[in-house]
């Protein structure tokens, strides 16, 4: 990894490019960036174009000296390479809405990151990534995979179980604690530590230290939790807090609250609402405002759209890789025996020390024995809802939705199933040979 | 243990009673117990009695110098036990009729020895439990408890856990497998060798031997698995059985099918029926055939009861004990390393080697990746009910329950938590300080 | 393994052959092997002949109708074995003597299972017993091999590491074992129950049962230990027995008291005597009486060889997998776990149930701390030696001998690793290619 | 810990003091010291004046704000510390000459961190330390105990184990070694990454990193490795190294050129020179210097003392803990699973993060199989020494001695012991009630 440092950034095209690319800016003082690509699918083309034309105004302003542009041709794109970037959502968000509503009709949770429909975009995306892993074993070997795309624990593990690519998995939900604490407790989140112990998606933060105070119990008492513009709000339930003495990711709501929130699920669905279609009309919104051939900035609106902070963790990572920086992040890594219920290999959500020889997960201090269960019986789905996707196997697929704690019933799930496979049978020609 | 062996029947006058004298009276050649007392507490005065009266003719019959009486009164009935064996259930069947009925109203599964009714039957039986052992290390310390008592499992890690006394609980489960299996395959039971893996009331069957051979493949395509006359019947998904490569328990229909044994239970609710009001009818009719003073040997109706084999299961294990047999049987003990993603201290439901100085539990094959959340999720909760018993503690019996794989809403729980604490709360005096 | 049992004795013109043939011919009932084949190689052609003539006219004598041939060819011997035992000595006594005197002129122990001497032996014979196995896979895949080829544990951990043949590695330790305890207590060895812990000739027993009671505090207060004709008697500290809390096998003394031991064996070389010679006098003799066409069962000279009851464990063995006895036995077998600081593939000494399908090793209930670190030890220059052996790399033979605790210099270790190679060539085809 | 940062220096009056002074005042700016008390025994008060009175001009002549004074009264010396750093030798060089030479009497290395002297030193220290923690624990119980004193490891493992004090391990080989390594490589020590392995003065460098390229195959080909003025050289074994994989500690030369450095040490003991002897020949010269009123600085003669950048690594450690720096130190501290072989308690020497709230240790990328044995053979040793320590066994004290690999004979350690003990009386309180 020399000076001439090069990212390419696959599903370029996407909405959340601009605030790459404001990242790659702000910190190019101490990430010299020379070279960046957007590498997308012929049928992304058009968003391509037009977030790419607004990412090059962006570097056109910033003045400095980044080599820039777009491609359609991944082998080409990822010719010495130092950074690849995942952003992509296979079957666009036409797929994300059929694991959204399919679940509900079988009295199931209908969400794009678990459960059901959390599978189903497993299945539908790691190939791709496989594929691609095996483009860069060839082509920059060397080169680090950072994968935002979801479900990301899931994906970063099928990628080391199965490749040789070095990669990490990433998600906003860790940066945006600590950007939540900051606000709560009015102190920069430099001097604020988070122990986090689960899963991507699936994590608690077990302990928060102030300048080396804890400062747990009193945030125990604040019920609302933190939260995300994509995921309902209910307030969590107070006795829960107390004995369990840690704090939920807002995405456990899926499962303490799954009775409530399918309910939700399925009112919303019986009004015509899903999560998809309010992203699809944020998404149109944002490549209107994109089109703009005046804007030389991240726009506002982007904020909106809810992975905010996504870029900003992104940026923060590859800087401390090319820096030997060795500070504190939490990525999704090989657990190797954090937790000592898991298997050495299972991707976890952790702190780690960021080196330019690897990521190294933390110890955790503590883990309530409370949430164990849970995380096992969510990771068992996750390790046979990979080999489901690398196998193509029906069966596979089948045992790990009857295993997963948001699947009250095999049978129905076999059903389900079907009717799941069927519907995304384009995107899964492992199922279908 | 010298020749006097005295065994202490705690619960004496169930109705399981005549069973286990008939075992004593079968296995006196190499089991020779020469004192045997019924004991129960005065609510059960009647019942003890009518039971005393049959167990007392029986002996009587057999001519075997077997000393025999009741008692109301424990501490004296205590004294010199060799084995203390225990059968009882507190709150009767009419607690029972509340574990199976309330959970429903709030769209949970209603069962005595699984999800909320299972840990109400934990919260009411451990502390009388854990009297019992405190009497037993003041008066008969180096007595064996043989603990038949449900949930089997959680009841016998409380006693680890929290007294000195040599435990061991029992199920009729795994004697019953091979009584299947032999009828099955046609072999008799002693040449098949099943491998059990999981908990009480949620294991797996991961190999069976026949003379040193597997025949599990061929099991694996008869679909409708072993079962027992207490647990509804559902033929299990095919495809399940092929992916899962191991045989299920029948208790596990309550996760596998909890959609549809929850509307099957719902329905039978809706028409007045439970299982604590069948059971109750059965029982009213076997104490009826009880009283006949001309009756010296158990009734046939008896095997209709449910819990067949409890009484051969029991007396095989203390046979062994006493005789120092090192054969192998299939008991609940303490984990220590068997399944390396549980405590060593959790309760396992495992073959053990039977010796004088301990069970010994023998180390497992394969454990198939697909069950060990489920595995781990419902020992969390296990764990989690005998904090909450032990410390009578509101917030960790909701803790317990919202970390159970069949309670869908911890807001639900807390609510029916609250109704079932109050209905059950004469027999709950830790919660009502 | 159906009705037509045959066995394959590998090193059959051993002396120790008449024993097994006993062996053969008092468990007939239970165990009735229908052919035995002793094999040998051309350069024991001679003894073999010999012995077969002595086993022979002990097979006529019981009129057992047993096939009974020689043979120097292994694979068509090996068709349709159903056992295989080894007893080989790859170099003779020849080699044993090097293994023995080499050493001490670099001022080691040296000794023909552990140490430097110990390590030769692995290289000799690994590489063998490795060819056999490979010959058992193409020819009697299913076949046992029963080891009792010394270095045992090593041997059996290289068998179990590079071949698919199920193997079981025996020492006449433990059976000696019981039957000094049944002499010393006066009881049946069937009402003793021993806890051994650790390595092949390095464990320890760390608990004694008589019918369930522990007896070891007593068995602490005698001195002598257990001890065995091969081994050089010392009387044990008495400190030392009182702190550990368990009873060291008399192979332990080469640790517990290298300098002694090493002493005398320099003095003993310096009057010309080597353990290899005694052992060349007493086999020599043996062949003597042999000889006799008068003799038609084992001599009683036989006993003072100092390998006593390596038959009965192994014939005791056979029979149990044959009958699938599930009875309990001490056997050299991969760890799985049962100690936790050792790898899940380490051969490790302990009690096994025996059963048809396999043997399963039975958990230890306490291993005190002062021995884990020589456990560890010694295992970590087994690892290494048995890696040597395969690669017939000079390196990690030297990387063994340094990280053995007999071994206080890897510069000294070095030169007589050199000698030793070169005087071992010839059965050392690995390391001179 | 607040602004007004108070430092207590147990053993003020050590030759060392200078450095750390030193380290103070460079350190000011980011650690700002308020308070410094040089703390000392009555037996060490003319030490401490001629110490103090040269530490008090540095401080003068700094010009900074920090009061400083003399005490030889523990308890009121401990009030408001924040840090507490010990630096003291129970029985001074005295007890260090018994432990160097007596051993040799017994043909067993004499040293004074490990084998059998260091076994002496830790029975001296232990309890000595133990009480410095009990008050501690009343007066200033939230303050951080800095550990140089040695044996490092093993005290600071017993302090982990029997006092509620916080405490970290240091030692200067890990520090050397990067600073060996930056003038080997020319590059700056911050570019470089070891990771470390083992137990304090038992450790392996298993890699090392510089911009994250490994340039460990390189350095495995410099034989010289990496030394120490307190150690004798002689060049490493090249197929060891090799074969091995990693770069031994000096230290380990006690082990794997035991031979050698018992006769060198004998040889050096006939010739009546001993390490305890050449130090206090150092020593004296030092406080001759010191005694100079025109010194206000360090002089340079203190860097041939040995104990070189121990208090630059003491001050690094502390201005980390007090700013939260989460940068990454070589420190010793319980395992808690880094080296799965070793008890969680045990403590190692390994990478930490050190956060304001405590060290958190990095988990090592790759144990060599060849080191694990001895790993785990010192730390029992440890073990057993620290348990020796504390309740005053002899029994004990044999067995943690007849674990050791440096001692090749319980019948000669038990002998030895005696004359140790009895030599150390003075000392060992706890053993002679």
């Amino acid at each position: 990894m020399g000076k001439d440092l090069k990212v390419v950034v696959i599903g370029g095209g996407s909405s959340y490019t601009p605030e790459l690319i404001e990242g790659f800016i702000l910190n190019y003082a101490t990430f010299p960036v020379r070279e960046i690509v957007l590498l997308d699918i012929e049928a992304g083309e058009r968003k391509l174009n037009i977030v790419g034309a607004l990412a090059n105004r962006m570097l056109q302003k910033s003045g400095l000296p980044i080599k820039f542009s777009l491609s359609l041709d991944r082998r080409s794109a990822l010719v010495d390479a130092d950074f690849v970037t995942t952003q992509f959502r296979v079957g666009l968000l036409t797929a994300r809405g059929w694991d959204e509503t399919i679940p509900l009709k079988y009295g199931m949770i209908g969400q794009e990151t678990t459960g059901p429909g959390g599978m189903m975009k497993a299945l539908r995306t790691i190939p791709v990534l496989l594929d691609i892993c095996q483009d860069m074993e060839e082509i920059c070997p060397d080169a680090w995979l950072i994968n935002f795309t979801n479900p990301s624990g899931i994906v970063t593990e099928a990628v080391n179980k199965h490749t040789k690519i070095k990669t990490v998995g990433l998600c906003n939900a860790p940066i945006g604690a600590y950007k939540w604490l900051s606000e709560l407790l009015q102190v920069p989140a430099e001097q604020i530590y988070c122990e986090f112990v689960g899963l991507n998606h699936l994590h608690w933060i077990t302990e928060v230290f102030v300048n080396g105070e804890s400062v747990l119990e009193q945030l125990l008492d604040n019920k609302e939790g933190y939260s995300a513009k994509n995921v309902p709000q209910s307030e969590w339930n107070a006795s829960l807090l107390r004995s369990l003495g840690c704090i939920p990711s807002y995405y456990l709501k899926y499962f303490y609250l799954q009775q409530e929130l399918l309910a939700d699920q399925q009112e919303a669905a019986a009004r015509g609402e899903t999560r998809a279609e309010t992203v699809q009309h944020l998404e149109d919104e944002l490549f209107e405002i994109y089109q703009d051939v005046n804007l030389t900035e991240k726009p506002k609106q982007l904020e909106m759209r809810g992975g905010a902070f996504y870029s900003e963790a992104a940026v923060r990572l590859m800087n401390s890789i090319y820096n030997d920086s060795r500070d504190i992040q939490t990525l999704n890594v090989p657990n190797n025996g954090v937790l000592d219920f898991l298997p050495a290999e299972a991707s976890i959500e952790v702190n780690c020390i960021v080196t330019k020889h690897g990521m190294l997960p933390l110890p955790v201090s503590v883990v309530p024995t409370a949430i164990k269960g849970l995380i096992l019986a969510v990771k068992t789905y996750e390790q046979l809802a990979i080999e489901a996707a690398v196998t193509g196997s029906r069966d596979t697929a089948l045992l790990a939705l009857a295993h997963h704690p948001l699947v009250p019933s095999v049978n129905a799930a076999e059903q389900m199933l079907d009717e799941m496979l069927l519907t995304n049978k384009k995107f899964l020609p492992r199922f279908f040979q």
